[in-house]
């Protein structure tokens, strides 16, 4: 194994401009199946100039598929690319923007929207979803805590003060950053984001831990907001999910839910539908959701682990493609709903003291017809012959 | 001509450092008549610690009239200098101030001030003035959205992520940078912002071009806060323009209707007079507004386009030196009152999809008493024979 | 005297890596105490990475005692350590924080806390103490202004443009830094902050000026909120004063009036107990107040002038070690309650335009158990045989 340090505040690591690959890994004496491979490159660089000023950028190579990782805006992946496929959506926002442009509390707490383009981006650590006040009260019905809660929590807006990347014997590559979202009197909870691939491979793993370092229970909440937009997306692109029941969040999703799993071509003014589902997992607890190109030529997989990860949320935000063209698969620990009503339906995790919990999201790339065939079966081996729900309405307890 | 990349976020270009001058030129193999004149310099530096702490200056010199531009408050200009004519105010904010240190929110709106010490400074793109709630509802009365607006809108504390220097064959030396005012779920604005100057010239032009990127109309209101303090701004300053008329924004204002157009030295605690004007124009659609100082030996000259810029808003701000004794001549879009009062009105544009609205402002400085006469002659022969008629009380439908 | 300009962001100095000691002293040709010793050393450097990133730390070590201070953070002192006692706590946030990073009116205006976990931080300096609304009346009753006011005011976010370490004949090590708090309409107030130590000495002194660089006279509170943790606090440790009086803030206080000056360990969960104190003063005005630890082993003396700051607060906050346990020691200009009442109780400083007010805290380690005893004897003798009132109960007027 060969770790890197890349950031470390402590220690006053921040290594701009670090490159590595197989050469540094034979100036450095290494043997393994990294060092004969030469396609793989790991590189750090910090962005200069606009609001991306100070956002480092870690752009991870394995050879046929390049992400680009955000230590700044907590370990967010901003796009990649598999083969010849781009692996992003056209925000409205451009750049990546560092958080201090970032106001949350802005527009009735939709401020985090203004540095949002990320392919993958996690909304909690302590809250996720719509803005609102969560209140919580005593038996007695007396208000305990009141908190405005604006939109997906602070973790994207939190910058790692630890990464490093490590090379391992097995021929992974991986990235690990330390992000701590705390505050005096609050929780004091750290993200521990894992992020690896293989040489040459179409795919790879996110493994998150969150630890909670307080001396007190902490409520967490955590989803990953995997956004995809064309080609992957375009009109007759579907949804393939192994599900037990689904159903609209809201009126404007059941306006759609004959064809909540389909999507249209970009739409100007088109209001976003949000389903809500609950999926199949295997024997293993892996839940399946694939997103597939108009031509079933292309498709992405998500693999979730749905013991930590019990909830699936589809965004369809189809709106025209200067506006943000994209669909959004995301796996959660709760729905998007206010944290007081997550709580109330008991989703909210309640991580003892010193506690951890595990977080693990696999996305696959197929890039043939046959790839594609081989999720779809994949998916209706595990939705196999349990039924699956679709909801006309939205479904009390979930929204 | 010869372009020359000082920022590029997307590129990975970030120029600090970087001198401009005859020297570079000729060394580019250039020929032209900036080759062959030596006094100009485009110089670009990066203040680092303090509220400064990241912000881009670029200092334009053109061997007589030099400024400071500033890419990371969406390219206003700071301060500047014409011979030995001080171009500036004296904030109580001394430096510039970068914007991640800026909570527009704070104090009820008024956050924006924490770092208000420009020259000229462009207020929008999406709104300008008041800070306040802008409300909209249907035609039945209901409620379609709400929104509070911070005072001034956002374009000055977003940074350019593009910044372009060009000299080109005719002599002229100018710097281009792009700023987006965007979002998810909200507009998806460009501002292209221009600066021209010529070699040895008492004079600059702003030309800005706004873009709706998005696929839906916007609303777009701007408004060029120009700031003029001593020496220009003095005990016996007068401020000429060419108008149909002129009316006191409220109360206080119209307590000094009968000298609203000449200036006071500085009085601690004096509050703030604001007069909303309409200006003439002539046959090119040009308004034309001085502001002349007690002598008359020195004037600052204000051109706009009054086809984009129909309005005219004089702040007497003169105050005790220590809190910002200043004059404020801005041409704008709209007049600076809550943008549902100015929707309200119809002076809000809203620009179609893909659409952009240009705006000029040309500056000239009257170094001597004749030039200072020469532009006073204009203005008289701009207001011609068409009277301008000052209200003494606020005008219904202006504020 | 030798002096060297670490910041100064209008010069375009900002001297990151800078290394001060005898040798650059002997260099410069220099001569006097500090360049025949060795062991003394100042040193800035920059943090990058994490919500550290772009924090100035000016490592200032007298060979004996050494302390780190944050130009960027309001020149508060993050930590440091007397021989081998470390003078720090464990905040649940663990490094220094950029102001970028917090916005002050999160969480109900809390949001200050997202970045406390300094030894030695200012509250200030147009306010400190509890969020909330300051509404000024006249004398008719009507509301004049009504201003909300996040915690602990805006200084400790707010970062120095001018730092300058002075090397002093006499051998003393000073740091002198100037921060501005100011506004456009709003106040003008400058900080200039100076530390000082000397070459082996167990202490150092803070001598701090605010001055009203305003025309108008402005409003001021000043809170210097000391904080110790492990090991000098701990089960056993005691907080000795020479006071007249001792209240409790409110009712959560007041429980544990009868052993407000002991400290409990880490409890989870413990709830904040707050006292204010009028200190008695010697015949130059200084107050004392010292921590020992459980072992009376070892302590931190406090000495304040009263002339200025004639207010003392103790915070206990014993939670967990995990949560921040911490004691808080605060000589201040008023009570940190909200400024509309410390203002109706008389408390609030009004600062005439151009005057000034100076205030000094020295800060003394004792290390041995005779340092220990030699200062609890001054504690005695200073409180002579004035008597000092221990309340049970809020006292009206202080809370």
């Amino acid at each position: 194994m060969h770790t890197v340090d890349l950031i470390d505040v402590a220690s006053g690591i921040h290594a701009e401009g670090t490159v590595i690959d197989a050469d540094t890994l034979r100036a450095a004496g290494r043997s393994g199946p990294l060092v004969s491979l030469d396609a793989w490159k790991i590189r750090m660089k910090r962005l200069r100039g606009g609001m991306s000023d100070g956002v480092d950028v870690i752009d991870v190579d394995n050879g046929h598929l390049s992400l680009s990782v955000l230590p700044t805006r907590g370990m967010g992946i901003w796009r990649g690319r598999c083969g010849s496929l781009p692996l992003q959506w056209e925000s409205p926002v451009p750049l990546p923007v560092h958080p201090s442009f970032i106001d949350p509390s802005r527009r009735g707490g939709l401020g985090w929207l203004d540095g949002f383009n990320e392919l993958i981006c996690r909304c909690g650590l302590a809250w996720h979803g719509a803005p609102g006040t969560d209140i919580r009260r005593d038996d007695d019905g007396n208000i305990v805590s009141e908190q405005f809660l604006p939109l997906h929590g602070r973790i994207a807006g939190l910058a790692a003060h630890q990464v490093t990347a490590r090379l391992s014997d097995d021929g992974s590559i991986a990235l690990t950053g330390v992000v701590d979202e705390c505050s005096v009197f609050d929780n004091r909870l750290r993200l521990t984001a894992e992020f690896v691939t293989w040489p040459g491979a179409s795919r790879f793993t996110i493994r998150d831990r969150i630890t909670n370092l307080g001396s007190r229970p902490a409520e967490i909440e955590l989803l990953y907001h995997c956004n995809f937009g064309s080609p992957l997306l375009d009109a007759g692109s579907r949804f393939h999910a192994a599900i037990r029941q689904v159903a609209p969040r809201d009126a404007r999703a059941a306006e759609g839910t004959d064809r909540w799993d389909t999507f249209e071509g970009p739409v100007s003014g088109y209001a976003e539908q949000v389903y809500f589902m609950e999926p199949v997992a295997d024997s293993d607890g892996k839940g399946l959701a694939c997103l597939t190109d108009p031509d079933q030529a292309a498709a992405v997989a998500v693999r979730f682990d749905t013991q930590t990860l019990p909830w699936m949320t589809l965004w369809k935000n189809t709106q025209a493609v200067a506006d943000g063209y994209c669909c959004g698969v995301e796996p959660s620990t709760s729905l998007p709903n206010n944290r007081q009503f997550e709580r109330e339906q008991g989703r909210v995790i309640e991580l003892p003291p010193g506690a951890s919990r595990d977080f693990e999201v696999s996305f696959e790339i197929a890039e043939t017809r046959d790839a594609v065939q081989n999720l779809l079966t994949q998916v209706q081996e595990l939705q196999g012959t349990s039924s699956c729900q679709v909801r006309d309405t939205p479904l009390p307890g979930w929204s």
